[in-house]
């Protein structure tokens, strides 16, 4: 038998089934200090997200949702050829600038937003991908996850690339739109016209905890 | 002993260890009849492309790389529940249009582009993934491949999930611009932009043609 | 919410959400005149169990069950250096032995078996692995099964091989005893220990038709 | 350019392509007071193997392999249906055996191995195959390793299920036959004649040194 389709956000949004990703929220990403400010990169419109974020964080887990916090860390000797070849990369390591390096305040969580809690998992990548390499496939899929929500950093490099493998792996996207961002909004433009195009949904946070509320309420 | 790494454009697009991976250039894509034009998408931007993508194929087989051709075919029971619950799938069949599907005018290889030769590849993909579910990295990892220059349809998705799967897998991207595009300018800047940034390097077909002409003659 | 847990033969090969496979049934493995018989194997076991599992086949095909055949093919270009350093590879090519070649008689469905049908899924690999560089995860999980009956052969190669691979993708494994068989009673026996310990159930093929026959009684 | 392949043990070996794999040397498999132990089996062979394995970890660390080590971790919410089914797991909870638990006695290394090194590489799995859901192929693909040495517990499970995995990867496959073992020698035989014949090679700890002692001599 196929599986059954769930078709509206409502369907596919539900607590039992659902799960929030936040991805990368670590000082180089955000903070002003952090190694993508110093590279001279607008961070502004990733604080101006985790102030966002941080109130659906505390509602989705007053929700009880499974919640997965990414941070990639850059380690010499887990990284495939393609990735030591990157100007990014080399464009660093010119200016000095250590990145998302274990140990360091720009690989730590950034200081605004809210900590992960003790039974929330913790998914360390080497790379742009949190499924490849890692165990996020089988928390997701050991506890009935169906959907992703999808928050955190950076729009159209980690987050997209979770939402294109993760669309093919079966499972439903929705990018929380006002709890991400890029560096520029031409990038997160085209993120979000791709995701929600060919990829999945994309809703706002109000919208999806007003699903939650309804929910809540239509259970009593 | 960590791998060589390949700096420069003229390493990595070394025939030796390099592909051509030529995108679903198929009917529905790219022809005036085809599902998308149907659809109300611009197919004139792709027909272009193919023209500029002909020749490169050609040249590709005069310099031995290895080809390999991807097609998309819609099949109802090879379909995930996120494939299934896309508004494009069901837009399509609202509208009464069959897409990609197996035999179809559409599914078919676009009537202007040269056809694959016998001893090439061809994927059959039944979603955005060439490496998803098929046997491409088999075909790729026992040829010695290191290199994938991508053509073919549509940029921003079939074309952009191949670059940031393959950069993932260790493969050296390099987008041949000229050689694909989207049904819009500002998508397939999109992804021009995301690889030249993050995932590969970028380069006209000229470019890369006359970096093997100029081996070809060092090499006597 | 954690997946729901089957956990008795009963629930495990409920038609609803169970697949038979059939592992490379072709003559090379179990004809008079294929290659594993002229390297010296005994290839009779695989005969006998080919008598049973055609009715086995029926059966299935009767209460509904998705089947997929699985075929092997050995081609020089689509196998990884560890392939190809393998002594038996090696050694059917200094008897001259061509082995699973692309349109042999030996690669052809072993003349006893029944055929498959049009509707039925056939999956060709150029390795032990039914799972990697095929769709067949692709096929099972888009028609939601949980369970794979194991039949086929060789037993301690391709099946077995299946059944490690299929419990780490999370699916239900039953290798279906009397439906498969190794070329001697000591390497079909430690598959069946492996299984039955480690991963997964064994059930004979009228174990599991009595099981089906009284699910089709009490669905009166 | 298809890959250079390596046909002898000398070349397979090369400390510069070859990785030392010690899977699971814990004490739930291991030490008398074990959960496996608890549960009836025979911990003596992994006792016996242990001793041997020792001298080979210090050679290989003289002679600058990777050294890479694994370990069990039964995790209830990173355990896909089909684990949880298994008889083997019910029949520890029966008994109140709790296995490889984190932070147990019996998940710590088991006693008397020599303990890992700062820059040596610990993955943990939550079931039997180390390349599924970890960044084994990472680590080993990113140093430009060809060949895996497999040593450690148990055999005819993780240690084989890794041979089959690394082999269709592409690895080359050497059981370290002495450093290894089953609860059984029948359980131990079936796994050498499968990757043997099937899946690589199998030679001893002595064997091994000795070739890179001959290697070290002839580079003087």
């Amino acid at each position: 038998m196929p599986q059954e389709i769930l078709d509206s956000l409502e369907e596919q949004v539900n607590p039992k089934h659902t799960a929030l990703i936040i991805v990368d929220p670590q000082g180089d990403f955000c903070a002003d200090d952090g190694a993508m400010s110093r590279m001279g990169k607008d961070i502004s419109r990733m604080q101006g997200a985790v102030q966002r974020l941080n109130p659906f964080i505390q509602r989705a887990r007053e929700t009880g949702l499974k919640i997965v916090w990414t941070r990639s860390i850059a380690v010499p000797d887990k990284a495939r050829p393609s990735y030591r070849a990157r100007d990014i990369v080399r464009e660093a390591i010119a200016k000095g600038i250590a990145f998302v390096k274990e140990g360091s305040y720009g690989a730590d969580w950034y200081s605004e937003i809210i900590k992960p809690l003790p039974d929330e998992y913790i998914i360390t990548k080497c790379h742009y991908d949190a499924f490849e390499d890692t165990d996020l496939d089988l928390i997701l899929s050991s506890g009935g996850i169906k959907t992703l929500l999808l928050t955190g950093f950076v729009a159209n490099v980690c987050v997209e690339t979770l939402a294109r493998r993760g669309y093919i792996k079966g499972y439903y996207i929705v990018l929380v739109s006002d709890c991400t961002d890029s560096f520029t909004e031409r990038e997160f433009r085209s993120t979000v016209y791709n995701i929600e195009n060919y990829f999945g949904r994309v809703a706002t946070s109000a919208e999806i905890m007003n699903i939650w509320e309804s929910m809540a309420k239509s259970a009593h």
